[in-house]
């Protein structure tokens, strides 16, 4: 495997890029080897700068749901490009692709669009604080809802004035979530909730419906907004908010990445009882209301709406669980496979370190198949059984690769 | 001037979207009968969903700066689009793209890719946190600088933390601002500063070259890092950094909307003393690290250097400035008109309440002219001798209306 056009570009990026790359693309933190820059993407496929070509499943981390350079996604956008994208006040396809999402997420009776996951949940943030008139926000301990001065996971150039009026509960403990929303008193404006615990580096868990109902339940006593974060999630686990799975309705929710298969824009959806304050706060972005990433999102939802693509991803993610379970047992290794079936986290039990995972995820890497070892990953609807068939083949290769070593 | 088709997008937008519009683009605070909604632009035109068409002085609020649909630039956006966009890592682009930027202002060592010019602002606040190990920054009154919790001019939302450690200044006061640097005794962070005083609702303001100096040498004797925030101002009036003008180097800049013209990008520049913190942070966006963007912008980036589009922008906006002042001297009114040349900003003289200025931006309006009556306005390269003069020959007949009115 080649890689001299991948360590030339990363020798450019050093002198001009601090670090080299930052945030959540950066391979610092990735095993040995992995690819920064990429060349082509079709598919469910992606093909590095030297060429060699990955079955991936990080999905651009999200993003794509439906292929990369999905012809009438794409065509969308392009024609929508052609009649105007960033002008000076946004097009009709603004209030098409908003009522597409208020037509497809149940809970949701308007929606505010922005740029980034982070930015839908600042949105969030400041209508719970404006609709309340309260500051405390309840979130769980290690969920991920952007990286802004209040929410970055890593603390470097935050003070601690922008974490503050934050009280953390355990994510599907329904005792600590109580305790925290106590803590807030009459302060409590809102209580975050991922959609699934989706957490790095740790096991993967679906909500528990008893703590998706407390948590609705806390804020029906309180006056507080529950905001469901379904920016990584969103019509990946189900063709409405991911919480319609354990029945449960929130007054906000984020959303992002796939809904418009990559195309730069995310959202804020809301309840009736939240627009009043949501018309309150002032948020804006240069790009915000360009028209373009909104057609290539109501192509995303017609898509949502008239395929099988949550079924077809569903059943995939679980050949694929099944294979790589069968495949690792025959070498005698135990995996813990954490998440739903179409977000997948694949860690080997007995592994400190993350050792093991690193060496197998290299290896499959080099076998054209792009794992992460620490981040939940991504079935898409590109993906075909041959694919995933494929893919279990190198994780047997990697297996046995593995054993030898 | 039919209107009929933007009203009832209007009704649609009321119902799923809060206030029917909100942020920078809304129309509440437009003159009377100002469309919200566009169905095309192509180079220096718009035309609403009524199909009336405008020669348009805002540029999408700044993002075009070389005409909309720009053959080469839009090109460069599809071509990459079609290679890869919102990969699981970025593309060759990248380097390509803070290669050519670092190339392009002198004071830049290294880029940072986001998507809002309030991304690329709190980037330079965590940037300066992180390098000086210090909270406080000092920024000017009524100078914008996004709309995240700690920047956004409406409070609305957000608490009091959010804006702990800001002390304001008046814009090119020194003593102001000396006094401002004072009060923050040891704890100084960062000097924010717009290239320009382009505040809305008020006078524009040029940067005294002795207030540049100042908060330059502020920054030296104490440490802290001098931020040129040149978002809406970058590459309209020199092909560096704004404040080249007044020759003072920043330690970070920001930049976005013309910078990929339209295309939704935006980044922080810095010198190398920032570089090390710049890498300590963590921040990032689902599509920060997108392609197509990128490529548009290397494109810009070219037109930037080949062209003289900044000299004939700024001959178009002195035009411009000559042709209003005549016509309305011939009828006895009287122009405040300020901001250089490329962003000017046209008010009335002796107008309380901006009645004359919104009566007449109006009136340009259903002429086909489309003003701002309170925001910088924007020239674009697209721009034609013939446009000025058609803008001013509306004026003329708008002036001539007001005062008959």
């Amino acid at each position: 495997r080649v890689n001299s056009m991948d360590l030339a570009l990363r020798a450019r990026a050093e002198a001009v890029i601090p670090g080299g790359m930052y945030g959540h693309q950066s391979v610092a933190l990735m095993p040995e080897g992995y690819p920064q820059f990429f060349a082509r993407a079709e598919g469910a496929h992606l093909w590095d700068v030297d060429g060699n070509r990955y079955l991936d499943f990080m999905c651009g981390y999200g993003p794509n749901l439906f292929g990369y350079g999905h012809a009438a996604i794409d065509g969308a956008y392009i024609d929508q490009l052609r009649k105007g994208d960033a002008m000076t006040g946004p097009a009709a396809v603004m209030v098409e692709f908003a009522e597409a999402l208020v037509g497809q997420v149940a809970h949701a009776d308007w929606a505010m669009f922005c740029k980034n996951g982070s930015d839908a949940n600042t949105m969030a943030l400041m209508t719970a604080r404006a609709h309340t008139g309260r500051k405390t926000v309840v979130l769980a301990h290690g969920a991920y809802h952007g990286a802004q001065p209040w929410s970055t996971p890593v603390p470097a150039g935050t003070t601690p004035d922008d974490r503050a009026n934050q009280i953390f509960c355990e994510y599907n403990d329904v005792e600590s979530l109580e305790k925290a929303v106590k803590q807030a008193g009459d302060d409590l404006a809102a209580i975050f909730a991922s959609p699934i615990k989706h957490d790095v580096f740790v096991d993967q868990q679906l909500p528990a419906p008893e703590y998706a109902a407390a948590a609705r339940r806390l804020c029906d006593q309180s006056g507080a907004l529950l905001v469901v974060d379904d920016v990584r999630a969103g019509f990946r686990l189900a063709r409405d908010c991911s919480w319609s799975l354990v029945d449960v309705k929130p007054d906000l929710s984020c959303w992002g990445k796939a809904i418009a298969n990559g195309h730069p824009i995310s959202a804020l959806l809301g309840a009736d009882v939240a627009r009043k304050a949501a018309s309150s706060i002032y948020v804006t972005g240069s790009y915000w209301f360009a028209a373009a990433a909104m057609a290539a999102g109501v192509e995303t939802l017609k898509l949502i709406r008239e395929t099988d693509y949550l079924e077809h991803t569903r059943r995939l993610g679980l050949a694929l669980r099944e294979g790589f379970a069968a495949a690792a047992a025959r070498h005698g290794f135990s995996l813990r496979q954490t998440g739903p079936a179409e977000l997948p986290l694949i860690m080997f039990d007995e592994d400190p370190g993350l050792k093991k995972g690193y060496a197998w995820c290299a290896d499959m890497m080099r076998r054209g198949v792009y794992l992460h070892p620490w981040h939940n990953m991504f079935i898409c609807q590109a993906m075909t059984d041959a694919d995933i068939a494929g893919a279990v083949e190198a994780a047997d290769g990697a297996f046995a690769a593995l054993k030898a070593a």
